[in-house]
Order: structure tokens, then sequence, then C-alpha cells
């Protein structure tokens, strides 16, 4: 098996990302952007911190250059030693408030600070003491300033999506070549996870295996109930990988080797309209597309064949640093499609008590279509187990 | 090896945790508490939901039973099956806004909510759009009104701490057992997740392996750094079990087999008071001694001895279904011990570039006194390795 070098984001590029935040700031009306730890820390300046009760925040002021990392002082060191960009790093001690550090600063960027950004994942305990510290501004969304950032994606960003991607096909494979009936769904999922961290993932985040009628929960948490022969399985896992998501669905049927054991006629019916609207989705991806056209072309195969009231989310997110990260693909979004966006199509037929059936492919807009990074057959999974 | 059976939290003790949270919502002045995912949701109702951009929250009003639990109509299955509380579920679908199905209800238990509590780690997305929602409620933390109740351990809660302290002993006994001089820190760091695992961990949380000049840095993150025979390593690990945390350090001196590696005076001195810190801060433990008064009597035995300033964070910071949370042993809270409180106790000693180390228990605050649940040796464990 050949698996492609992982690329290695150079410096430069975190440089320029920063910059590019600065100007993002200034054309969306924020005196400051406030960057708690998370992926748009992770994105602007490779630091990878942990989420704490310890503020940890990069303050973007809208002028070049501007920009200082607020961390604790017994963490100095690990921030020295993990971001990627040249820029001050202020600390704080354990007996004083990290937000009048920030609020400082802030005030050193803008006289009077009016408008200011904050990160999404930022918690809210920390989001309360900033709020308490700078009185005056309002708060919202740095990802307004951000998004458009993030959601476009560079060729190593690509590469690393798509390596992710080729280790969660393969953990596909392999489960649906292996033993399943009569383990339960939670031994199934441990599998899932060792074998994402085996084919090279950072992180296993999820593995989604539900069975029989818990194929027609979307989001089940695996349990410890035991899977058996003739009943499906819908298999949604993911991960990272040089901080980069994996996310495939695929479905599979059980048989226990018996043939008598297979779907039933609706489910098979089921299956092909789901195919087709997975298909029809995918094929409607390109720039300048609406994303809610994206769910549009999904729901519409769906509801016409009647399983309008069983598609019950939307059709995608996007995917990045983070595992759910904008664009959307959801009915309202009128946000058009750019080239270098990376998202899930995704759509699910599911009949409550009975089963259900999703099948999910990472795809990048390339500059004429769709570029799926997973490959792996997406038909029913008609397997012994 | 005997180990104890894990304890099930009874259904009742989920309703009378919620019926407690509604008590101390109205001591405490808020209309209504709004708990996002994570440990405060875990605690009140046992629905351990994964944090996402859809937002999940349990509503608690001030009157006994006015809890409801608003979640994505996609996850209505998974929060049924993972709810241990009999209280209404609302759901939302993807084109709703579910700051206002939460608003209405906060306006359901009280006409003109003045003042809501959130809890701590929810997402600076879903707050915004709450405030938004609210226009005029103040919003503040919601642990002003738990934090008694999460601080306060019921037996089930200390004997999963303490199954989780032993097993992470025993990681540590592994790993200062075994092979080390020659290896990566982040080759160790991926052993000790495994062995956490292995020892019956749900998740390995964290692992700092720090050697040489890294056991100066209190957080430092495992590098590709190779560990050589005569130098310190400071391993800092934990996970959680059965959804409580363990989080132990001890210091290592690794050899390599030739004792004339072995530490130097300096750091015999260094270690030697440390020790003594630490189990003068741990002997201080009681009910009615306050927090920062933990912290001192650390803080004291190491600064009498010259090396005030190298001991640069808190003493220590208490643990649960939360890594940190209240109560923090810090200079300044005033906050007195309670029996059932549980933290950690962590002194450190950090001479920046040369070496540092650190030695950290559990502590249950018992009724006469400490009831440490990490017993394995804190001595320096001057090893092979």
């Amino acid at each position: 098996m050949t698996v492609a070098a992982r690329p290695a984001i150079p410096a430069e590029r975190f440089e320029a990302r920063l910059a590019a935040a600065g100007r993002a700031a200034l054309d969306a009306g924020f005196d400051a952007l406030l960057i708690g730890v998370g992926a748009d820390l992770r994105y602007l300046t490779g630091y990878n911190a942990h989420e704490s009760e310890r503020l940890t925040m990069l303050v973007v002021g809208r002028a070049a250059g501007s920009a200082t990392l607020v961390v604790p002082l017994l963490e100095r060191p690990a921030a020295e030693a993990g971001s990627r960009v040249d820029i001050p790093i202020a600390t704080w001690t354990e007996t004083q408030d990290p937000a009048e550090v920030v609020a400082r600063l802030v005030r050193g960027a803008a006289a009077s600070p009016s408008r200011v950004g904050i990160s999404d994942r930022l918690w809210s305990l920390h989001l309360l003491r900033l709020q308490a510290a700078l009185p005056a501004a309002t708060f919202a969304s740095a990802t307004t300033a951000l998004r458009t950032l993030r959601m476009t994606k560079d060729d190593d960003e690509v590469t690393l999506l798509r390596l992710a991607a080729e280790a969660a096909d393969r953990v596909v494979d392999q489960i649906a070549a292996g033993r399943l009936v009569g383990r339960t769904e939670a031994d199934v999922a441990a599998e899932v996870r060792e074998r994402l961290l085996a084919e090279g993932h950072d992180h296993a985040e999820f593995a989604i295996v539900a069975s029989g009628p818990n194929s027609a929960s979307p989001h089940h948490e695996a349990s410890d109930r035991v899977i058996r022969a003739g009943e499906p399985i819908v298999l949604d896992i993911g991960g990272t990988l040089g901080g980069y998501g994996s996310d495939i669905t695929r479905t599979l049927w059980v048989t226990g080797g018996d043939d008598a054991n297979g779907p039933d006629d609706e489910y098979r019916h089921l299956f092909a309209v789901l195919r087709g609207a997975q298909e029809r989705a995918t094929n409607a991806v390109r720039p300048g597309v609406a994303c809610e056209s994206i769910d549009a072309a999904a729901r519409d195969a769906i509801a016409t064949e009647g399983y309008g009231d069983a598609f019950i989310h939307r059709t995608g997110h996007g995917i990045g640093l983070e595992g759910h990260e904008e664009p959307y693909l959801v009915a309202g979004n009128d946000e058009p499609l750019g080239e270098g966006m990376a998202f899930s199509v995704e759509p699910g037929i599911y009949l409550d008590g009975r089963y259900g059936a999703r099948i999910e492919d990472i795809v990048v807009c390339g500059p004429a279509g769709p570029v799926p990074l997973n490959t792996t057959d997406r038909d029913l999974r008609v397997v012994p187990g």
C-alpha cells in the first residue's frame, strides 16, 4: 500500500493566515478578534492547545502585526513550542484575571472598542468574563470574519483531508469484511477506533455502529445491543489525521452467511432511492451553486419517492480542522460553493422503530465539479458479518 | 488482582440532583439554569451527549418538575436512550432556531426572566444566540448555583474516583518499570494512553511525558525528544473511568542502568523539598480549612527553601466528571473544604532551562482528614529506564 506523505504546513502559511485574519476583521467591522483554544487558534498559529478553565487567547487587532497570544504563565514554554508564528506572548499568573489582560490588549488595538469577534467554541465561562471586562463592546461570532479563510482549503489541507478519507475508507472495508453477528455494537465501535488509529489517525473521534432498529437513530450511541443476522448496520466513523477530519458512512446488511437473511424488498428499494439521492447531490456540486441547492437535490430525490419525512437532517456539513464547520448544506443557506470547499454529502432515510440507512462521503468542490475523497463502494454491503 | 465493582448511579439519584438544582437556582437568584452538553448535563440527567454546533440544552426552572431537555430532532432517540431522568424532551428541526425554543421555555418558567445561569463550557456560539433571544436577561455562570452539589461527591462518585486513581497508579508503576531511555516522549505517551485504556479507563485524556529540560515546563506536550540516561521525567497522566477523572503525577529519574547517571545533589534536595511540601499540604486537608490554606501550606514549605519563584502554579483543582473543576486550591479562594470534596494536591518546582519536578495525588476530604486516592510511592523513582 502506498501512502502519500503528510504535508507539513510551512511557517509562512501561518503568518499569511494571521495577516489575512486582521484584514478580515477590518472588513467585518471588528475592532479585534478574540480566539480561544480550538480550530481557529490552530489554523492561525499552529498552536494546538488544550481547552481549559485557564484562558488561552489569541488577540488579533485590525493592524498588521498586532496579534498577541495570551497564555497562563505555566504554559508559556508549551505555547512557545506549539506556536508556529513569531508573535508576542503575554502571560498571566494564577492570581491574575486573564480577561483584564485581554481587555487591555483590545483597548490597545482600539481605544474605544465597540465590536469584538469571539471564536465559536470559546467556553461561556470565558466569554462572560470578557463581556464584563469590556462592558461597552458588542460581541459577535468571529466566524463572520474567518469563515471564508477557513472554508477554502489550500492544497496541503486537501491532501490531509484525502489521507484521512482514504484511511477511513480502509477501516470501513476492514469492518465490513470481519465478524459482526453476535458482537455488541460497542465492541465493534471499539474495533473501529483501534483501526482508525492503526490506519494513521491522530484521534478516533466517533464510531456510530447502529444495528437493526437502532439504524433509524441518526446519532445512535453504540450500545450493548448484540448484532443479529438479517439486519442493517449504519457505520458512521471518523477522527482526525494531521488535525484534519475524516467522516464516512456506509450501510451494511449482515446475513450471518445465510442468503435467506438478506435485505427485504422495501429496504432494497429505500436504499436504491438513497443511493440515487446521494449521487444526485454529489453531482450537483460545482463553484457558484448554493449550499441549499445541494440539500434540495438530495431532498427532492428522496421526497419524490415518498420518504421526505424520513430524511430528518441536513444533507451535509463542512469539514477541516473541525468535524463540523461551515459551509452547512441546509435549506436557507444561499452561500455559493467555491473551489476548495470541503464538506460531507450524507442523506439518510430513517423509518422509526424499523430501520434506516445513510451514505456519506467527504467531497471537495473542484474547479469543474465534485471531487469525492471517500471512494470505497457506496452500495449496500450485503455481507456475512 | 481484585478490582472493586463499578457502581451504577441509580435513576433516583439523578431525579434528586435535578430537584436540588432547581432549589439551588432559586437560592442563587436565577430564573432558570441553561445547561449545555458537558459534565453538568451528565451530572443532572446521565445524558453524556456530544458537543456540537447543534444545541442540546437542559432548561431547569425554579419550580420542582419544571426541567425540559431540548435536543435536535435527529438526536431524540439518542437522548431518550441516554437520559436517566423522566422529563419532557423538546426537539427542533434543522431549519428552526433552537435559541428561540429555549427562550420560550425560559419565559414559561418566569414571565420576565431577569437572571439566567449558563453552564461554563457552553460554546460562545450558543451563548451569543441565547443572549440575543433573551435580550432583557442577565447571564451568569450556573456554577454559582451548582457548585456545592457538584463539589460534594457521594459514595458512588468517590468509588469511581478511587477506581480511576488505582488504575492510574498501576499505569505509573508499569511505565516506571519499563524501557524509557532511547524512546521519544511521544512514544511513551502513546504507551501511557494504551495502558490507561487497558486498565479500565473509558478515555485517556492526557499524558505529559516531560524529560530533561522539558520537565521544567508544567504543561509540556509530549514531543519527539529522545529520553536520555541521567535526566528526570515528569509523568502526569489521566483520563476518565465511568466518567470520573484520574490525574496523577510522579517524577522519575532514568539512569540507563548506570548508577553514575543518578540525580545530582541539587535535584535530590529540590525533590526532598517538594516531597515535604506535598505531604504538608495533604496533611492540612480537613473540613473547614480554606482552600487557600492548602495552597499556602505547600507554597510556604517551598518558599522557605528558596524555591518560591519556581512554583508557578496553584496547588490543586477539584476533580469529578471534569478533570478540572471546583474547588481550586489557590491563593484568594477562602472556600472552606467540606467532607466529600475531591481535588488534586500537586506542588511543583521548575528551574527554567534545567529541570523540574512535580508530585500529584487526588485527595478526598474525609470527616477527619485527607484520604489520598493515589497511593503508589511518591518518592523520586530512580530507575534504569
